[in-house]
């Protein structure tokens, strides 16, 4: 028997639409480097959904890039960005963002998420200190909506972090590598028109959403950041075929599939955490998205390892581990039905 | 009429071998960042191709991107890299290079071209020099095979470039993002093998040669970056469906069809320039490979960018500014002689 | 009345007999960049007195520059520094560390100190974690002697962190940017040569400890780091009239000084103490050294800057202050009771 | 006997008044980094001489460490500084201002200078390319008064050059290393309200013109750089006794000693001029201020250097080798005599 995967949300490949839109455009010829009419499509169609006509879009390749690459667009050498402990950027990027030079300063976070108050907090010990001139300055909060522990911002969060921002004068960037899955989640308030009115930047991400590779970073306030192409070239992180990225985000954001693309994700995971409560496992985060974290016994790990590949955590006490299953777009309820069965042994 | 592209190498999506893999394979599901099956077997491929068994392949996915993370896991900060003055890195990276703390050291070059003397002159006076502990060391030599101006290097020149880099215990990188059209070139005596036994790294294109995107770093002596994983994913060049890459270089290294790909594009330049030189426009390069630089009266430019999309080089004389065409797998008799005939006029 | 400076130990210029070498000296032609007689001599004479005569010594300027240097000169690109949350170059080098590519990675601390166990404990998780070719890789602790706070390593605690640093293949770096302080305070057991048996690179501090600026990097074994000179000159880190720092730490280590310098420090810190605790003050970590913290109420505060040259460290509760005295190698009886005076009211 | 050493200008300490000034302070209580009366009191004599009250003045220790810090203040990543092939920062610094992730973009120089035509015609085919974006964008020109050289600018010229650039909206640097050679050379033109007038930032040198370290960096327009404090300290630029500058340039900006402090140089550099050139030595560049080059055959150099302590410059041809004689401050008859008669034979 074929092992049900469910590490993460980039096991397969992209969406049926977006393949297609790949297999039906590969031979026609167009400029490189994004300088093209499928991007340029894309980006209209983006900015449309966000209801920001007026703002930027540019297509980055891959998360940690796409981080690092903002990061170091915005920040000046001696200014850090605020982050959850558990953020991408501080705990999963092996240092991309020291790499450019600049300080990840962290915050405790609860589920991963992180508040207005605690970002005010610390912006203002900074400005009342004395010796602040010997400190890293913090110049932007970088949060991610969904979490890495699944978990999401609701609009009042967002807009009360926002308020706390623009009053410091830092800006206020969301990671969206999974934001279909946080799109589709039923407690969700926060839309794309949202995001493009609380935040400098944000980005919507292809990656785990359907497409092959891509994340499409949003600038509402078009020249925030003035040569942006040329940072990233510099940087790395722009494709050479950058019609790709258009040809894909097109067929994401034609007749609102973006925000459709997580239901079968949530489908999913809703009938897996049910399973999982009814068993009586441990699951120390909400999940209102895709992820589901849980607590399982150490000498289960091994027989489950054999049929299903799942996502080490961390130790969560002498006897357990705590391990993650990630729903998907391509989430099936044939998967999700074979996964149940495995876990009722 | 539908303009002809003759800009560059990349103005198309994937060769049909390449697109079918990765259609035939989006549905499967893997492990992320290379660690599957498509990428292992595309691995053992490559060296089989390169007759270096004990040789480590990775994955990256464009050549600036490829070019400065190579540099900089190889390079510690006071050392710089040797290129020819034209050279990808020297001239056209935006300061990649540089953002991760190194200089480019730049030697003048005849056709994109750097010798061997010229390398080991360098050496010589830098180690001369009593004031060498206040210089950029040279540790590595990078050249393109072929170069940013179509030309190649033959077996002799590149044997005794090794032979110098060897002497004075410099790495010598061949940036082979063209490399298709080299090895397709009548006149290159240059293999793969014989790449893998005179360089410390040296990368076979696929963003130009007929993949979507996509270079595979050779070091055939396994171990010579520690953690270059890491490196990868800190410098934002890890790709989280990294299989996408081994499907494609799968599909590229089956059949030999790396090897054959460039056909098409050295018929195609033949009879271009073959041509060019009727019609009596300067060709102030040779062209063994697929790049076409020629030099035309600025006042015929707008009449031939209605119906031809080329690349500006620069300004040659006061009357005429240096062009280039640029074949590839993707050409066609048809594109051909639709382009002579704009050409004839 | 003239102010009463405690506010640091960098409030004067050079101990009288560094300042009698400098006069002296400062007609003597000599070579740059230490390359004179007057390094050579310092050399030997710290050497020996680290009992470590096969070692290197390098002179560098000021204290956050010889953290960054030494750092990034030992560390490559993916590799961080394990810190205590309040280590100098965790807190107030305005992100120094960063700004050369690597992540400070702070662990809890008590007093300003960290413990071998912490240590050990995040090596083994980093071993441990599947996916640790994603994260910063951790290869050198850094710890200060005396810490940020004034306490002190003993001898059993540094053997114990030097354990486990060469267990987990890690460097230990010991930052003495007060040394002269821990030397001379009466509980210490740690001694020179301890510091060079059981570091990988430590320094003994000039600046704050008698001379005008200058901090001397012992490196115990012979060649850790190639081409160190290029790498400080690179840094901005080498003096171009070098021998300023061999005069000063010849005479610094002439006749055993640098052990010595100390005493006034503590005699002074021992009596300000005493006088602290009478008064009924908050005094939240012990005080070997010449740093003295406690806490004051807020409305008192005026009146004492009136007089009193203080360091403000943070708000300690609603209506109190911490703040800290240090003494220094120029603290006079005369100066210890006039403060006193003004602290009795 | 003693050697004679005219290798450099920064053979021996400070200037009698300078000194003198040093000892006097020592015991003065002041704050650190700078935040003292010295320092106020240096930096507004600075200005006065400058003839720009309104500008700002900061202290640094060194010259590569200036150069460094202030253009990776100035530039963000992808631009880069325009320099003459010879400059100090391409050729002497190991690699600094790459350090910080900028291209030195290097200009083929005449004696060391470039003119204001070669920076704009740089600055003009980079605005006309259509490719530009994949480019180092130049943003600053760096010159050095006098060059490395010993040639210096004509006020025609500075003025050119300072023209072009604020054409070209990038700023013009000047290293003035050896500042107090130029303006005490008989045929300069150049003062320091020049400077103010046409540089966006320019600096003074101490270290080699009669301090024991430091240069004063001077902007002419306050608030160029934002937070540049931070960023010096970030650099590992800040002197904790950072009043030591203050105390060496308020005596060197103290009876206009520091526009006298070359004379000697100049006198001696003349006399030896004139017995190099009676003697019939090549001598490559003008020497208008205190650096000497001239080509010595190979067989003699073994005999001079037994007496002479000189620079090694580079191989002159087959049978001579050009080195340089630098004066100083510090120079006087009787050494001036003394080299003469060495050379003499």
């Amino acid at each position: 028997m074929e092992k049900l995967y469910f590490a993460s949300d980039y096991m397969e490949g992209a969406h049926p639409a977006v393949l297609d839109a790949l297999v039906k455009s590969n031979y026609v010829s167009t400029p490189g480097y994004g300088e093209d009419d499928f991007c340029l499509r894309a980006k209209e169609k983006i900015l449309a959904a966000c209801e920001c006509p007026e703002g930027e879009v540019h297509f980055l390749v891959g998360g940690t890039q796409t981080n690092s690459t903002i990061i170091d667009a915005l920040l000046t050498s001696y200014q850090g960005v605020i982050s959850p402990v558990g953020g991408h950027i501080a705990a999963h990027e092996a240092g991309a963002v020291e790499l450019f030079g600049h300080k990840v300063i962290t915050l405790p976070a609860e589920n991963g998420k992180i508040t207005a108050s605690q970002i005010d907090a610390y912006c203002t010990d900074y400005n009342n200190d004395g010796n602040r001139e010997h400190l890293v300055m913090p110049k932007m909060a970088y949060i991610s909506q969904p979490t890495e522990y699944g978990t999401i911002y609701s609009l009042k969060e967002l807009k009360e972090i926002s308020e706390v921002c623009r009053k410091n004068d830092i800006y206020l960037f969301v990671d969206g590598a999974r934001l279909a899955y946080a799109l589709a989640a039923p407690e969700n308030d926060v839309t794309l028109p949202d995001l493009a009115k609380y935040c400098d930047v944000f980005y919507i991400g292809g990656t785990k959403c359907g497409a092959l590779f891509g994340e499409a970073v949003v600038i509402p306030k078009k020249g925030l950041i003035p040569h942006f192409f040329t940072i990233i070239k510099q940087h790395g992180a722009l494709l050479a075929k950058g019609r790709l990225l258009g040809v894909q985000y097109d067929a994401l954001f034609t007749d609102g599939l973006y925000e459709k693309l997580g239901a079968p994700a949530m489908k999913a995971a809703e009938e897996i955490c049910a399973c999982l409560k009814r068993l009586g496992y441990v699951m120390p985060y909400p999940t209102p998205t895709n992820q589901i974290f849980f607590a399982i016994d150490n000498d289960k790990l091994p027989s489950l390892a054999e049929k299903v590949v799942y996502a080490f955590v961390e130790k969560y006490d002498e006897t357990r581990t705590l391990i993650r299953f990630a729903t998907a777009w391509s989430s099936t309820d044939e998967k999700t039905k074979a996964l149940i069965k495995v876990l009722e042994g």
